[in-house]
């Protein structure tokens, strides 16, 4: 049975945004963490029909070195495949070395990946917090200078696999660095997604106080135990208005001990679509998308609303 | 790596409630969508440990014909294995003779099953809406004569299969009939999971204006969208303060085309824990107890907090 496309049905709430960017990190994030290789033509395929589904910024791979991602490896030969895409397709630079890359490729947003903790700094980049900042000053500045908009990710922003806690005031200082270091946007990462409601609000608040608004932030949630979309609506109530997520919830397979769950951008469009928040996104076109992505990985989506829609269609 | 003890952090959001009560409802809506047929014995030492695991309220069987509903079919051996839980244990009751079987076996709460739609009421009891609330009628006269507590469930409050969108009015007007005839408790049921928060907000808004307060309510989501613990947290901020759940997110197979998807109640823990809202439950002995569950059923759990908790713990 089709499910009736008078669902969901549309009821604003009080104290929302009126429309929200969704910054669409399934080839890039997404990917990364899937074990099938993917080959080029196929990436390219899945971002042409991600931007025709009505995505407006998706972030289409990273300029690390090869051997780190074996299944972005393949960044010189996917960019030429993408020129005419109208949308913005930001890539992530490890260093100055790969922001070279980029630049060379024509690529115009480009996203720099910080920690907030030092034990994910250093399991991740083997420097120290401020090292790994340090290093990204020159990247971010020689990145303006070409004139490309950078972002600023901060990985581990409620929460350490080592540490546990994160306190507040860790996060506020990587992004006050970030900022100031020309950053244009922060994304806000729940890596582990521990997160919950309370702990967003306290941490927008003391970002807020500490003169970074809502407008530069976006947030970054991963549905490991299920609080993504909760805290999403908690972000959106304080006012932000971007959203980070992967179609079909890519590099968040349920099935594997890898899974990383990143909120799928179909449950984040379902909920937006029935608060009447505009994204310009087809949620039914987007699905599709994320279908046809899924055979290619060779399993089912862990996309909840993906699931359900072709379970229906079918 | 174990996940640290020290997550969730806890972090009051405003405006939500100190304390909620889960009415569990694994034992009952959970198993009876589970096609593995479970023994007597294993259903009370489930029941036995989600009491254990701080669980005050666990819907326990239901008085159905035993041909309508095979998992059920032995709730006249389970009660007795129960005499003495520390607990609310309801049970559902479809008509005069299932709450007469029910009330033998010394049931002290029971519940009742309305739909707020035609098509759903002539497809589950092949009665229109009205017919079965006449039907319930006389029910719930007699559970109270006989001292017993009743909760009424209304179904397809947001949405049905058949018709699609659900006027808010059609579910005001079999609310206010259940607790006209006596019901203690409305459990509003999104039985196929399309609600988002402002439509949430909507119905609870336009029950309030018909006299029907917060406390009189209980949230009843299902995840089939990805939505249910959104929509939960809508709820709360609005003033409920029961929400049903089922443990392990029992009865909501991701694997199986009949998934029903119901909330699970660790994610909900998860989030209430992180909003230091009491529960009285432990996530951790909840968390292992659907895992134990989910042995018996032969596959691994669809909650995403049981399958990332004992990731990390095995």
């Amino acid at each position: 049975m089709a499910l009736p496309d008078t669902l969901p049905m549309t009821f604003p709430a009080p104290g929302l945004p009126a429309r929200v960017r969704i910054h669409e990190v399934g080839p890039r994030d997404g990917l990364q963490n899937e074990k099938t290789l993917v080959p080029v033509a196929v990436k390219a395929e899945f971002i042409r029909r991600l931007v025709e589904a009505g995505l407006t910024t998706v972030e289409a791979t990273s300029f690390v070195h090869p051997k780190w991602v074996p299944q972005l490896a393949d960044a010189e030969e996917l960019m030429p495949l993408l020129e005419g895409t109208e949308a913005r397709l930001p890539v992530l630079v490890p260093n100055k070395r790969g922001l070279e890359r980029a630049l060379a490729l024509g690529a115009r947003d480009v996203a720099v990946f910080a920690s907030v903790t030092e034990s994910f700094a250093r399991a991740n980049l083997n420097r120290s917090v401020d090292e790994v900042l340090e290093m990204f000053e020159p990247v971010v500045a020689e990145a303006r200078t070409a004139g490309a908009e950078v972002r600023g990710y901060l990985s581990m922003c409620f929460g350490d696999p080592w540490e546990g806690a994160v306190p507040v005031s860790q996060t506020v200082s990587v992004a006050r660095h970030l900022l100031d270091m020309g950053c244009a946007e922060l994304s806000l990462g729940d890596t582990i997604g521990v997160a919950t409601p309370g702990h967003v609000l306290e941490l927008l608040s003391a970002l807020s106080e500490a003169g970074i608004p809502a407008e530069k932030l976006a947030v970054h949630f991963h549905d490991t135990y299920g609080q993504a979309l909760a805290n999403t609506l908690a972000a959106l109530q304080y006012g932000v208005t971007c959203v980070d997520a992967s179609a079909g919830g890519l590099g968040g397979c349920p099935y594997a001990k890898s899974a990383t769950g990143n909120l799928a951008t179909e449950d984040l469009v379902w909920m937006l679509d029935g608060l009447g928040i505009e994204t310009g996104v087809d949620l039914r076109r987007l699905a599709a998308t994320s279908t046809w992505m899924a055979r290619h990985l060779g399993r089912p989506s862990p996309s909840r609303t993906v699931r359900a829609l072709s379970q229906k269609e079918n």
